[in-house]
């Protein structure tokens, strides 16, 4: 297999972009990254969007991406999981290249959560549920995660504000990153003192929806342009599984099955056991599901993943550093773009470039993006190459 | 590259599926090519899928038919390139078999039109077209084509029934379909009677959106059960090329770029000449795309496609048999499953199982995928292996 390497990242701000349009979000990272990468040029065009079809009314966002980012007639399709589709773009533009099908692959993330000609936007995203058994009985996916929570906190007796610490921890990093939609640390007692949404989520166990586009070129070692000079980073490992889209179909609520088998299958790869992974990326849509990403990947037993978040062992000095830039809570949740997002993020981890945010010789981390309640779920371990 | 052999195949009728759902079309498929394979079982999932997150309020099909079809856990994702879904699916799950990532890997088309609980057909279906500039004022992918065949009549003196070989030959094959949507012959007259829909296309220059699954099961030679006693066809090509959404963007209003660009690349992946070619499935969603489709690979110079229509070169005896099984004029019409469709069928003619259809000694087959008017083009070769 091909050693498959990120050449080039490019991000726009997460946040509420009322004045650029779904295309100028990709168009500005999809620029960004091609200079970064010195100006190599992709073959391949792999797309990772939810919610454009409904929010805006356009799909075919390869076809019009690639044209749009100057890169016309190249092939080009967009790669869908819900939630996930930013992870399955990047699987998809690793394989084209780890495979050897083309020599440069590029990958966007693009999702545009503000303006909204179609459906709204808890129709839309509810479109990750079982339409027929789920969401046609009005449950959305902070529903079905309030459901989750609710349970979790009755098995495992967790205090009213047990969830506080990934939202402490998120909005800290959150800080430190000049793209981040919230760029302020909060206090315990804003968490404890936050409107209810859900019961038992708050607003602060919640992810804001925004805009943004992040973008990936990928490409092999020996076609790297001679001036590169960003520390090199590659995809060392990636895999994928799927699990049941509705939550009554599980034989226990509480495990993420495919976060624990694609990340197991991405270890696998690398021949990585958890003490050398330097920090995780998770997808915390919802504050339970990365305590339930951690006891998956195996970071934390059944029933304490929240403690790691409590005891702060996932801040950037803690055991497990996780949401380095903010992550979804701080960063913004930018729907399909996400698990782009996190590729970008981890690289910059890697590269050493993460400024007040750098985790102390980071070598390699883990980045995970879920659809729905980790129905499908993406692990990459982007790993640095001295 | 390693060789790809279609090991099963599987389709639904064609046409209005009132008491059946997205995800028991899709399993009905499913289930028939797995068992069409001999019980291999595939690692993989690619769903080519463009309508549902806007017509069935469900996206995320790849983690729901995976769970839906017994194949939990596996890896499975939504390729999306509207109307050439399908056709994109089935090259993503080339290049997973090809590459050696996964021993099998399935390749599902779904579409399900009749229903409704989102917007409408053609509001859904104009998200294939430029949300910003095209869709937006009110131009549907069916009136983008009657400028289109308007243009096409005014440059190359085409008569007012010019077309009506596209949908005669068409409604001939699929009367020898026992799958297809419409199974009986029309006459010349029949065409010319027909209603206009968006001058100068009539109700005959246009097919009929459908509902319907399609499914290939793709795996190596080597891991064929042994039991396996189809003749053996093989995936010999495969390229994708992307154009402008927005017609006013072309160069050139009358030449589709993407079908002549990855056709030839396919042709030259297989060492082919247009001589090698024994039929030609086209995306004839609209009788002018397949008369610009003739034209972009080269079997008729430009503004003469129209005339093998014409002269019957494309009927089932004639120089290059086209639409062999209905085309999606006949056939119906089932959105992003027609891609998935079409190698179904075309490896039904070279296992020599087409019936009253059959092309004698169909030893290689054209299929060509279209998203929007050729703003992506995805083209297949299928050889069989003696």
């Amino acid at each position: 297999m091909t050693e498959v390497i990120i050449a080039g990242i490019g991000q726009t701000n997460v946040g509420e972009h009322w004045d650029t349009g779904l295309r100028d979000l990709a168009h500005a990272a999809i620029h960004d990254a091609l200079q970064d990468a010195g100006g190599l040029k992709p073959q391949a065009l792999f797309v990772g969007n939810m919610l454009a079809p409904n929010l805006s009314r356009q799909a075919h966002l390869g076809a019009l991406l690639a044209d749009y980012s100057g890169l016309l007639g190249i092939e080009a399709v967009t790669v869908e999981a819900a939630g996930a589709s930013g992870g399955a773009a990047l699987r998809q533009g690793y394989l084209a290249v780890a495979s050897g099908f083309v020599d440069a692959a590029l990958v966007v993330g693009v999702e545009k959560m503000t303006d909204q000609v179609g459906a709204g936007v808890d129709e839309a995203l509810a479109t990750a549920a079982d339409a027929d058994f789920e969401s046609v009985q009005g449950l959305t996916p902070t529903a079905q995660a309030a459901l989750l929570m609710k349970r979790y906190m009755h098995e495992y007796a967790v205090p009213a504000d047990g969830f506080a610490g990934f939202a402490l921890t998120a909005h800290a990093n959150g800080a430190g990153n000049p793209h981040a939609m919230f760029r302020k640390a909060i206090k315990p007692e804003t968490y404890a003192k936050a409107e209810m949404v859900s019961e038992p989520l708050n607003l602060f166990d919640i992810a804001p929806n925004a805009d943004g586009a992040a973008a990936l070129l990928l490409t092999r070692r020996d076609l790297l342009p001679s001036h590169f000079s960003h520390p090199l980073v590659k995809v060392a490992g990636s895999a994928s599984a799927s699990d049941t889209l509705a939550l009554h179909d599980r034989k226990d609520l509480l495990y993420f099955d495919t976060a624990q088998l694609s990340a197991g299958k991405a270890m696998k790869q690398v021949g990585l056991t958890l003490d050398g992974i330097d920090f995780f990326e998770y997808h915390d849509a919802f504050s339970v599901y990365a305590a339930l990403q951690l006891e998956a990947v195996g970071f934390a037993i059944k029933g304490s993943g929240w403690k790691l978040a409590a005891e702060n062992a996932i801040g950037l000095k803690g055991k497990i550093p996780c949401a380095t830039l903010g992550g979804m809570k701080a960063r913004g949740f930018a729907g399909g773009a996400s698990g782009v997002y996190q590729a970008v993020e981890a690289a910059i981890q890697l590269r050493g470039q993460a400024g007040a945010n750098q985790i102390a010789n980071a070598k390699i981390g883990l980045i995970q993006s879920l659809g729905g309640p980790a129905s499908t779920a993406v692990s990459h371990i982007l790993q640095r190459v001295d």
